[in-house]
């Protein structure tokens, strides 16, 4: 009963009635949710708690509820602690907007700006944080359930979750370029089946989404960007799908991260820069990284690493150019570009089928002169490489003030001032036994020739 | 009008006004929703069909509906029948918690569980079902319509629907781990357009969703697992798409079927065991089965049977490793694992870049020391097999009796005890012209070389 | 709060009430909705920026609002001006039906159709058009803000704009079958970011979808069909998606455009004929066509036009088969079967892994005779085109009055009368340096093999 206080239907009472699992955080008669949505929240679950109490076969008696988010600015002061299943809480717009760019447009120029803020169903993360956080406590929302059945169907949809300010790390960089400030969005700390991530706008934030040991788990057409670290799945888990989502992480975080993690489907996202890396995986296995479009200002884009094995990287575009936007330029994720687009260290992986553009002015290349590297082998063995496109080319970097325009304009340019020699593929003596065919000539292929098996590109006669 | 009895709308009286087409099911004024959402349901679609008469082009006239289902527990006594186009069902939680878990977890410990049942918006089908029944009998949800123009946009989002429990097939098995209780989740008997399935949950149905002469159908980011079968395409159709679903059957039934099907899209599914098959088409032409993530315990994990051709299977990650959760050890679909995992009965298919991974204990091969089959072709002509990577070993299998952990055990285990030989692809005799590169190597191949085309994947010269 | 009136909650007085913030259109007290929604969102848009005039950290200021439209039918005679941020728009069903099936039904038997318009949340386009008007101002809604910063998270979910009635173009046809009528579904003129276009329908509109300058843009699980133009993404942009849509245009315009864009990922679409074109990208980069089933009467059914690189074209499936229904027997787009199903002017592209299908009635080849080409590069270097299979058949065309029956009769012929000839690719004089691999038998493919490299699909040995 979306909007509508709960308290006007309790006319039929008792509390099989389910109208009564319908709340609007605006009408819910404890606290303010302006002022603090966590306190109304919280309050929500307790009621929810006292009133759903049967196990009975007949009743069923543990529906959850729907927690409804008008179009607003809420400010979260209390965490919402959650140990329910089958709650939803759900809003009506993500509201996402570039704050990232807003704080860097000079402040006497705000009062001519149309809005200053993220807006849809929009929580202001305001919780009290003290120094370093860890993602629990500096979380909005905390979901952790011990015993079983491990906690079900929690469901997060079309609301924002903005973390407002980034707080600075020491360095001399605007603090509010920093991607700090100990704020997490969503964490669950147990394990949990059947999670339902969907429509969510998460910004400025440190960790926007930490999940521990998920099953089942939905992360959807979610827009994620601005954070330090966009989707970090931790522990274990299985069986659970990363797609159709706009990502982009912070320069030191990852867009999507997952360790211990089997049967993993991460297909048709878009993940943007500047994160450290696009999509890590540790100790991942029997996994897919299909479909995606990956962009990165930095080397390590893909990363399968701690013996990630039997995953396929399928029919991704990769790209990795420069920052063209003044703020960041310099800023790096400290690998070189002989750490290789694509890293994998573990066994039996496929890679096929990806295009690959390494678009970079060849004076910013280290170690300087070196041939960046764009499928780099480094341990394991058994791994399969075959029909990936590598497009390298050396271009003037330019940059902007203007960070849309900028990037637009780098996206665009595919005229090479000249042509960028780089190793295609390249196979570290700790990996053996791969086999690497049509991904690269006979030149751009560094590869143990006895103890893998490779089938160079063919090259052109007149070439 | 979600959550407020239209009643309070009539003021503006005529059947124009469009508010009047919002209802809840638990503001309705016929039946009770707790006791009967079948009763209320039906009673609201008479309403519509009373009101929405008109058919001129000024008013348009019959624009449907949304029913809302608040989250809370439904029974279903009386089975809803819709033969109105623009009808939107539509709940606040897809409500699923493994059943099947549960229903193994021993009786006195029930009391010490946070919750018993599924959750969310859930309907609880309880019709009457004696003895054998037809998949439309045994539905919660009926739609048929005779004559023109064919049923259109009827629309399922977010609620859960739940058949409580499977009854035994006359085994020993414990009964509700048979997936057999005649119950159907929604059932479409008659030609439709546009329909929309998104968000749903579906569990312990033995069928969750079956329909028939499908046109522009989608079946999107669904969670529908622990059912006999899952999603069945039958009769014909075209044009429609099954995509970014969580999907697991039974042993014995379909997660996904389509018959006669052209231009089908099943993509970014997460598919998961135990179903007899992943995907089986019958007769299905010109369709797509990519970037899916598939994982089976038995053989036959992709079927493309009575003469499916010119489809594409292209970079899906298949898994096939052994069951690991005692209550189901020794249940198979009764395959050998000479049936191939992918098995194409058909014509000038495509297969590529797809990786497959075998990870079963030497021992339980059927016939005993075979070399099972990762892809086989057993009928047909024309097929074109490229760029596969079969990835294959001996494990020595383990069970447990908590089915979480142990799937994510073996998921995660990647140590091979030994080696394990492979048929990666197998030509019958029956299956000619066919093109089979870089799949395999000369010795993992068996295919009548004169009569295909064949280049082996390049052996490694140390090995 | 839907399906409220916003004065109910008025009680709270102060603008920071977020409940304020839910519209309905049925209930506002500004204008009729059934006679014209455009005056009542324009006005409930007026009201939003009223009210929210703070800009101040606290408050945040600008949240927008969620504007709910019920199910039912909605004339709309004022174009909706929108230049506010965090504006969603929401309905309760796509309501699609198939206008174009309906209308070249006999009037005389209208009267036993159950229903002769689509439904759901429907917005009746009404505006005046007079002449030739541009996409902007026959648009239901027009979208447009200078100054900084871009117009943000603008969303339309769940509804349906439907354009009602082709007018003519002047030619012999049929009105009701040019797809012109100078309407426009929703247009975008100015640089936008993170807007979202999810779940709605599209019917009977020359132009669905036109978004200038779009960042970060989602259009996804839409159904936009029976339209002259789809989606088309113009002027410039970067980072969005087109994801999981079901679409089909008319015979002269687009299902899918983009010009100048970077970074765009369209996936997982099932696009259907008639448009001239399946996919058009116009001066594209970097951007990726990926897992798409597509199908189209004609040639030219992806175009990467005006020097598009760097793209990625992996996965699809694409049929190109033969109008089988009697309305529409005889139109084209004017290419001629050399065109190329895939036509690549650009460079650096890579073309990977699909399956084509071209199943024609020789008869119908133009120019007669000739060998109909498959994947063409016209102009540009360094093409990447590997793993690509082709089928080719003749069959005797048969076409039907009943569109639905004719299409899936069509759809699952697989029965070739004679094997077809074709060109597999076709590199012209002005694309060099490209490499061409297992995508053809030597006869199938024209390529100068000194300007690039080439490896021929193996030939059958007894063949």
């Amino acid at each position: 009963m979306r909007g509508q206080d709960r308290r006007n239907h309790d006319t039929k009472g008792d509390q099989a009635m389910p109208s009564v699992n319908c709340y609007d955080v605006t009408t819910w008669p404890v606290g303010d949710a302006a002022e603090d949505i966590g306190e109304v929240i919280n309050s929500i679950i307790a009621d929810i708690k006292a009133r759903q109490t049967a196990t009975d076969e007949h009743h069923g008696g543990k529906p959850g509820a729907v927690i409804y988010v008008p179009p607003g600015d809420y400010h979260l002061r209390t965490q919402v602690v959650i140990d329910v299943s089958f709650l939803r809480i759900e809003g009506s717009g993500h509201g996402f907007t570039s704050s990232s760019i807003r704080f860097n447009v000079p402040e006497d120029e705000w009062p001519d700006l149309h809005e200053l803020w993220p807006g849809g169903s929009r929580i202001v993360v305001d919780l009290p944080i003290a120094g370093e956080v860890d993602e629990s406590k500096g979380a909005a929302f905390s979901i952790e359930r011990s015993g079983s059945p491990r906690i079900s169907s929690v469901e997060f949809a079309n609301f924002c979750i903005d973390g407002m300010h980034f707080d600075g790390d020491g360095s001399e960089r605007h603090p509010e370029n920093t991607y700090v400030n100990g704020k997490t969005g969503i964490y669950v700390g147990s394990a949990n089946d059947s999670f339902r991530i969907t429509g969510m706008g998460f910004v400025y934030l440190e960790h926007a989404l930490t999940i521990y040991n998920a099953d089942a788990l939905s992360v959807h057409d979610n827009f994620i960007a601005e954070c330090g670290s966009c989707i970090e799945l931790r522990g274990w888990g299985q069986a659970s799908k990363i797609t159709d989502n706009l990502i982009g992480a912070g320069f030191r975080g990852h867009s999507i991260y997952a360790e211990n993690h089997g049967g993993l489907l991460i297909t048709a996202n878009n993940v943007f820069p500047r994160g450290a890396s696009s999509v890590h995986l540790d100790g991942v296995t029997r996994s897919s990284i299909t479909g995606n479009r990956l962009h990165s200002f930095y080397p390590g884009m893909v990363v399968l690493a701690a013996n990630s094995s039997e995953n396929l990287v399928a029919t991704n575009h990769f790209l990795r150019d420069q920052e063209p936007w003044t703020p960041f330029l310099g800023v790096g994720n400290g690998l070189d570009d002989l750490a290789g687009l694509l890293r994998v260290d573990g066994s039996n992986n496929s890679v096929i089928g990806n295009h690959f553009s390494e678009v970079v002015d060849a004076e910013t290349i280290r170690p300087t002169g070196a041939s960046p590297v764009i499928i780099r082998l480094v341990a394991g063995s058994g791994n399969y490489v075959s029909s990936n496109h590598v497009v390298a080319m050396d271009v003037h970097a330019t940059s902007s003030d203007s960070c849309f325009s900028a990037q637009v304009d780098a996206l665009l340019t595919t005229e090479a001032s000249d042509s960028l020699a780089v190793t295609a593929v390249r196979v570290d003596p700790d990996s053996a036994r791969n086999t690497i065919l049509d991904s690269g000539t006979d030149a751009q292929v560094v590869v143990d020739r006895a103890a893998n098996a490779f089938r160079a590109t063919p090259a052109i006669a007149s070439g």
